[in-house]
C-alpha cells in the first residue's frame, strides 16, 4: 500500500509559502498503515500536473491531490482531472446547494457567478463534501488507482482528509500496520549520542528502523517498524525503545507522539497542583505562546509578563533598577530576580525568565549577540544559566524556548 | 534555466517534520532568475534517490538535494551520489581539519570516530564549506546539471546556500529575470476581491500572471513575470499592481516582498514616535511573538501582559473584577478596559487587547468555542469587536492574531 501526495501551485515552487498539508496528510496516512512514496511539489501548469499524474498512478494505490480547486482563474486542478480521466465537468446540485447554503449563512448574501463555479465537477468524480469551504474534494478512480482532489486550504483540506477521505480509504484497502515510536531528547547533540548508543543501535533488527532528527537545542530519536502483525511489531519496538529509554535517561523527556515538553510540563505541573508563569524579553511572548497552544494551558498557566523594554522590567515587574545597572540587563542576577518577581505579581509555585540579545543589534545589553540568560525559580531555589546560541535572531530566540522548557522541565522533576 | 530540488529523510514522508528548507531554497532560486520546476520528497532509500536524481536531471539544470549527510548511519546521500557518479569517497583534508577546529571550538574536545567520517566525500566532488556543521556541501557535474548536495538541518542548509551555492551559480549560468510582487490583503475573501477586480483581472497581459493566496483572515494577490528586460518586465508589473492598489485601496496593507503587516505597523508607530503594548488572553502570546521576531521592535514595542487567568486581568492589569463578573470576560467591555489597562500600565499610546475561548472546551467564557472580543486603544478612543473564528483552537488563536494586527494598523492609519 503505497500513497503519493501531489500539491499543485505556483506558490510552493516560488517558495512563498510552506507546505504543511503534505506533512499533515503524511501523518494521518501512517497511522492506518499507508506509507507514502513520494511527495511531488509542480506548478499550476496542466501538461505538468498530467505528467505527475501518470508518474504517481505508476508508483501508488492512492494519489492525494492538494490545491488548484479554488474559484479563481489560477486554479486548474479540476480541468486537469477532466484532461487526464477524459472526462467532462457538470453541474453538482448537492455541491450548489452547499455553496447557497455557506453564503447565506456566513456572508448574508447569495453567491456570485465565480463562486457558483465551484458546483461543476468530473461527470465521473465523487464528490466529498466539505464544510468549511465551497469547493467539494473529488474521489476518481482510475484502474485500480483512486485520485483524491482537495483544497489547497490547511483547514479545510483537514476535515476533508479526516471525514471523508480516510474513511473511505479504511474500507476501501486491506492495509499492513506501521509504528513509530520517537523518543525526546534535549541537551546533547546528534553525534555524542549515537556514539553513547552504538552497541544498542549495531543490536537493532533488520525490521526496526532509526532514525536521528536533530533541531536547535533537541534530538529526536525515531524508531519505525511495518508489518502485518501489530501485537509483535509493537512489542518488538516497544522492547528497544525502553532499552533506548534507559540508555538516555538524563536527556530523554518522553514521547513525540504523547508528548511535547509543554505538554509533559503541563501535566507534571496539573498533577502537583502547581502553576507557572513567565517573565519574557528577548523571547518576546514565544514561551507563552508555546505553552498556550496546548488545549487545557489555564490549568496551570497563570500568565506571562512580555518585559521587552528595559524600564518594564523595573516598572511592572518589580527588578530594582540598581540590579539592572549593577550586572547589566543581560545577566543572571537580572534573569533570576525576574523570575523570582514572576513568581510573585502572578502568584505561581513556577516562573521562568529570560534575558537576552536575540539581534542583529546590541540593544540595551553589552553582551554579544546571541547571548541570553535563562533563570528558573522553583518552591525552593532559583537556578540560572547563561548561554551564547549564535548570531542569527530566529535561532537566538528559538533555541532560548527550547531550553527555558528544558530548565524548567528538570526542575520541576527534582522537585 | 529550471531547478528541482530533492529532499531526503523518511521524517518528511511520515509526516514527523515540515519541510521548510524546499521554500527557502525556491525564494532564493527565484531572486537569480531561476525557476523551480519540481520539488519531489522521498525517503532515505537509495534506489528511491537514484530514481529521483535521474528524472531531475531529464528537467532540470540544477538539481538541489538537501539531508542525508548527517553523521549517522540513517543518512546514505553521499554513498547514493558515488553510486549515481560512478565515483568512490575520498578523504578530504579541508573537512578533517574543518571537524577538528569546530570541535576544540565549540566542544572542547576531540572529534569521534563518527564525526570524522564527515570528512569522507565523493573524489569528484567540489566541497563547500559549511561554517556552522561538520558535513559539507557537496557541488558535482554531470554533462550539463549541476547536482549540489547539502545538509537538511535548515540553519546549515541557509548558509551554505547564500554563501557558497548562489555565488557559484550565478557564475556559471546565464539567467533569465524573474519578478514577483504581492499585495497584502486583510479583510474580505477570495471571491469578493475576484468579483471586484474581474475587468483589471481580464486584461492583464499574459506574461503577467496573477495568483490568489487566502489564508486565516487574509489574501495575498500574487502578480508574476519572467523575461530577459528586467526593467521593461518590472515597469510592466509595477503599472499593472499600481492599478491594483488603487481597486484595492480599502484593503491593502502593502507588498509583501517589501513588508508584514508587523513591520507596517512597526514603521508607521517608529515615525509618529509612538509605542504600542498588549494586553492577550486567548492568543496567549502569540501576538507579541509575531511583533518581537521582527528586529527593531524594541523601537516600537514596549511589552504584553499575557493574561491567561482571569484574576490575572483584574489583580495584574487592572481590570474591575465587576466588570468581568457584569459583562463576561469574553465580552468587548472586558476587552476595551483590557486595552485600556495595558496603556497605562506599559505607558504606551497605542494597546491591543485579546479575549476569547479558543477551545476546546469553553473555559471562564459563557460564549460559543471560537467567540473573540478584540480591542485597540488609541491615543484618542477605544474600539472593539467582537468575533466567532470557528472551533479549531490553532485557527481561533491565529485568527484572532490576524484581525488584532488589521485593527490596529486601521486606527493606527485614522491618527
Amino acid at each position: 500500500m503505497l500513497a503519493e501526495i501531489i500539491t499543485i501551485g505556483d506558490e510552493i515552487l516560488i517558495g512563498q509559502i510552506v507546505d504543511t498539508n503534505s506533512a499533515f496528510i503524511s501523518k494521518e496516512l501512517n497511522k492506518i498503515g499507508i506509507q507514502v512514496y513520494q511527495i511531488t511539489s509542480i506548478q499550476d501548469d496542466q501538461e505538468h500536473i498530467v505528467k505527475a499524474l501518470k508518474n504517481a498512478e505508476s508508483n501508488a494505490d492512492i494519489v492525494l491531490i492538494t490545491g488548484g480547486l479554488g474559484p479563481t482563474n489560477d486554479d486548474i486542478t479540476k480541468h486537469t482531472l477532466c484532461e487526464y480521466f477524459d472526462d467532462h465537468l457538470v453541474e453538482s446540485k448537492e455541491v450548489l446547494e452547499h455553496v447557497h447554503h455557506l453564503f447565506s449563512k456566513y456572508f448574508n448574501r447569495v453567491p456570485s457567478e465565480v463562486n457558483l463555479l465551484q458546483a461543476q465537477v468530473p461527470s465521473t468524480a465523487k464528490v466529498l463534501s466539505n464544510p468549511h469551504g465551497s469547493a467539494p474534494g473529488l474521489w476518481m478512480e482510475k484502474n485500480t488507482t483512486v485520485f483524491v482532489a482537495m483544497p489547497g486550504v490547511p483547514y479545510e483540506m483537514k476535515y476533508l482528509l479526516l471525514d471523508e477521505v480516510i474513511p473511505r480509504v479504511v474500507k476501501k484497502f486491506k492495509r499492513p500496520f506501521i509504528y513509530h515510536k520517537t523518543l525526546l531528547t534535549y541537551g546533547k547533540g546528534e553525534s555524542d549520542i549515537a556514539k553513547s548508543i552504538e552497541t544498542w543501535e549495531n543490536q537493532l533488527p533488520q525490521n526496526i528502523k532509526l532514525a536521528y532528527l536533530p533541531s536547535l537545542g533537541k534530538v529526536r530519536l525515531r524508531l519505525s517498524s511495518k508489518g502485518t502483525d501489530e501485537k509483535e511489531l509493537k512489542k518488538g519496538l516497544d522492547n528497544k525503545m525502553d532499552q533506548l529509554v534507559v540508555l538516555l535517561k538524563d536527556i530523554a523527556i518522553g514521547f513525540e507522539e504523547e508528548t511535547s515538553i509543554e505538554e509533559r510540563i503541563g501535566a507534571l505541573l496539573v498533577q502537583r497542583g502547581h502553576t507557572v508563569s513567565l517573565a519574557e524579553s528577548c523571547t518576546g511572548g514565544l514561551i507563552a505562546s508555546k505553552i498556550t497552544s496546548h488545549a487545557g494551558a489555564s490549568a496551570y498557566f497563570k500568565g506571562a509578563l512580555v518585559a521587552y523594554d528595559t524600564k518594564i522590567k523595573s516598572e511592572v515587574l518589580g527588578v530594582s533598577s540598581d540590579l539592572i545597572k549593577n550586572h547589566n540587563v543581560v545577566s543572571v542576577a537580572v534573569a533570576e530576580e525576574m523570575a523570582t518577581q514572576s513568581k510573585k505579581l502572578f502568584g505561581t509555585e513556577y516562573a521562568i525568565a529570560t534575558t537576552g540579545i536575540a539581534g542583529p543589534t546590541k540593544g540595551d545589553g553589552e553582551d554579544e549577540v546571541g547571548t541570553v540568560c535563562i533563570a528558573v525559580s522553583t518552591p525552593s531555589e532559583v537556578i540560572s544559566e547563561k548561554f551564547s546560541f549564535g548570531k542569527a535572531r530566529e535561532r537566538v530566540i528559538m533555541k532560548s524556548t527550547n531550553k527555558a522548557m528544558e530548565l524548567l522541565l528538570k526542575e520541576i522533576l527534582k522537585n
